[in-house]
């Protein structure tokens, strides 16, 4: 433990204390391949509860789950026109299917194995699963098809971050069918709500939600709506989106259906999508200058219990209350991890569970047991009471559950005073907008005339983007009257931020 | 249903039969990415409980999942010699980042884009995870590392089939690494008894197990222990394998570890994988005519009920049983669905159901409400009583989990009855032994000098390969004196067959 070098306090160099967070929490790793990572067993486990609430509130609301291919063949990719102008700079193109040994030593692509058609990479899959469901779907009774996979993702990337922004990621990508605008508009809609309720309930994350607009919407799509949380750092972070779609894809893959009347109509799609940049977006909500902390929701271990001892009597005894406590509370479905290294202190202990955001540590020496006592230490300040208290065992193991969600409730209630206190309204003055913006950072909510020439000229000058137009509850209470940077008439309210 | 076409007798055209079931049962469908399927959601589903099923396995053995890159770079495959003789010759490479429109229409791989060294998409990830093992392990303490990755992985097939030879598949793949040789053995045999476990227990496909000849086990391993299935055209399907890779791996990526001595040493590594190829051996297991039949620890749905009416006011009457029918099953951890769609005839949904292997139908009617009785039909033919039964309801809810039970122990039973009635002992005659492989196919068990030679020249004659030298449980009572090849003293068992 001593030798155990602090972490970059946040305040001093936000960037480096997200890096070193990620790697010494054992989240994920820097592999010997360009601009991919690696995701470690603790980083996976995190990964793997996020899937099962996700997948479990997929399934509540009729999706299925399904499997399509990892290439796609480059013609598919360039039907979509604004779809392929969006993608075709950052793909990984597989163009041969052999290496062959040359005599100078080592091994090239073979020639005689060249690909006719280039295969891309998918960097999303519109295209194949729409030429799938194009095949799928005959009549308005195979509507609405629901469909999600959970699947790797491949887009080159230059600049290259653990978890925000690699160059494969993991993701789950929705798609459906539907036989009407409004089904697929709600559909688009519904699903936007499943990921604000994941974010604000399970990620303890709560997110600005709204529309994108024009210049920032998915390729391919009439309407992006979008999740943006806000970082430590005051810069903004696109959690989710969900699209919907139009007829822009069924056109181009023909996916129509006969009507109920009779008639052929092409379908309407959205789809939708989070990834594993949620980790990066979960790291940098809540994590602090001792490391990572992790709502208990989403904890691979919600619990670690550390037995403290000397000898060998001592340890026999404390290692015996240690699986009874364990043992009662995985009985309470509470996930919990009896750390017995042995050829660690119980102080390199502690702080390695720190560091890895383990909401509560439970200690447990021999004086504990002689008095029928366990030693609670949150994870977090906030909270009732101190942060390490000592708990009558009985009491502990009744409370223990209650104990987490009053700290999966305590870190929103944080996280949500944290984004108000750094959101800014009825800033009508351009210079004080750049003043925040290029200062201190934060969600700053303003007009806008909706013209694409003032968002760029913002963009330019302060590299502040319109992260969404927010919902009707997240605009302010009076709607501001002019352009930000116009200072026109403003047709709509937007949300400005820097972002990941 | 009167138009549905009945697929093709097993008898007639048994790889007709199967690519018919796959399609029908809507397990999968072809794509237009060449060689690469679509994975529909009911063998999705499949697939899900599955891997629900190994990775609870996994985990209780003490393993921990994690996620490495898709891309590997070719240098690090050509380290271990005979692993890149293995896999060069069917990998796709990836050779540019980006594209780019052409003058003349359409687009090309962006040529200032090209790749300084191409990029391997994984076939397998031996070389990648031991490359970060090296960089994980430092000393005797971190051992073993008990890694498994559930991942897709892509090799180049001229000639493929659905599940059984496709270019992406899914898998899962587990590696380890340990301080002694015999940890790691102890390890690859541990994991191929879970292989066996999961297949005998959840499949209902009872494999010979035993160990790979020098030509057939894995590219870069030491040993390669494997589980062979008989399939009901009498081809064996290798389905699942675990490979002690002993320092092969370790020497090449520099996996050291200081021992507990305080000397240094190279880890020993293993390796085990099954893939959605065990979903093709289901079918080919399991499968009759009239379509799949999956067993029920492994079916999306266990039960299907089917609701009888003609009338509103039967209508409403059976939907209520139905329902309450339903709710009492998922008490009791039953997966069971209700069949409510109106447009289909109740003799379509039986038909439907039967042709997707559903364990259980359950019908319900006017008269069967007024009765408290259900309408059981078994998918399978094997076990107590008839296949359709009359049964109160009450009984029929107290007694389905148990005759589900019951409909997964007969279809072992079946499947041991037909792979033991298919295997052929005590053969000494090389035109006797042509005769079986060449003929009626099945397990050909008989004494081997353990020559290469040998091997290869009675697979050159009759395509017909060593399968596994099995484990002694499934050696001949009596030892074999005579290769079958060249007449010479026998020093090994070998089972052979033609394979899939």
């Amino acid at each position: 433990m001593a030798d155990e070098k602090g972490l970059t306090p946040r305040a001093e160099d936000f960037s480096a204390w997200y890096n070193e967070v990620v790697l010494r929490a054992e989240l994920a790793d820097y592999s010997p391949v360009r601009g991919s990572m690696v995701i470690r067993p603790y980083g996976y486990a995190l990964w793997e509860n996020m899937q099962r609430a996700l997948d479990a509130m997929f399934k509540e609301t009729g999706h299925q789950n399904a499997y399509f291919p990892l290439f796609i063949p480059q013609s598919f990719l360039a039907r979509e026109a604004e779809h392929v102008e969006g993608f075709a700079k950052e793909m990984a193109v597989v163009t041969h299917s052999r290496l062959k040994s040359v005599p100078e030593g080592g091994l090239v692509p073979d020639p005689d194995s060249r690909l006719e058609e280039p295969l891309v990479v998918r960097p999303t899959s519109e295209t194949i699963i729409y030429a799938m469901f194009a095949k799928w779907v005959q009549s308005y009774r195979d509507l609405p098809l629901l469909i999600n996979q959970w699947a790797n993702v491949v887009r080159w990337e230059m600049r290259t971050r653990l978890f925000l922004r690699t160059t494969e990621f993991l993701w789950q990508e929705g798609h459906t069918a539907h036989a009407t605008e409004e089904e697929a508009e709600e559909e688009a809609r519904r699903m936007h709500g499943v990921y604000r309720t994941f974010m604000d309930d399970w990620m303890a994350m709560p997110p600005v939600v709204g529309r994108k607009t024009e210049s920032e919407k998915f390729p391919g799509a009439v309407r992006t709506y979008a999740l943006e949380a806000l970082m430590q750092d005051n810069r903004a972070l696109q959690a989710g989106t969900s699209h919907m779609l139009g007829q822009n894809f069924s056109r181009q893959f023909d996916l129509k259906f006969q009507t109920e009347e009779g008639g052929e109509a092409y379908a309407w799609n959205t789809s939708w999508g989070v990834s594993t940049r949620l980790i990066g977006a979960l790291v940098m909500t809540h994590g602090d200058d001792a490391g990572l902390v992790v709502p208990p929701r989403l904890a691979p271990y919600q619990v670690v219990l550390v037995p403290i001892f000397r000898t060998d009597e001592e340890r026999a005894r404390v290692m015996e209350k240690a699986d009874a406590v364990s043992a009662a509370l995985r009985q309470d479905a509470v996930r919990v991890h009896v750390d017995a290294r042995e050829n660690l202190t119980p102080g390199a202990k502690f702080y390695e569970w720190e560091r890895k955001g383990v909401p509560l540590r439970v200690e447990v020496g021999p004086k504990d047991v002689a008095r029928e006592q366990l030693v609670l230490v949150r994870r977090i300040e906030e909270g009732d009471g101190p942060r390490k208290a000592f708990v009558a065992e009985a009491e502990a193991l009744a409370t223990i559950p209650a104990r987490l969600d009053a700290i999966q409730q305590a870190m929103l209630t944080a996280a949500v005073r944290r984004r108000d206190e750094n959101s800014y309204r009825g800033v009508e003055d351009y210079g004080r907008f750049r003043e925040i913006v290029e200062g201190v950072g934060g969600f700053v909510y303003t007009g806008w005339c909706g013209g694409a020439r003032c968002e760029e000229k913002v963009k330019e000058e302060t590299r502040a983007t319109i992260r969404v137009l927010p919902f009707e509850e997240f605009r302010s209470p009076e709607a501001p009257g002019r352009c930000i940077a116009c200072g026109g008439e403003a047709v709509e309210e937007a949300l400005w931020a820097r972002a990941y």
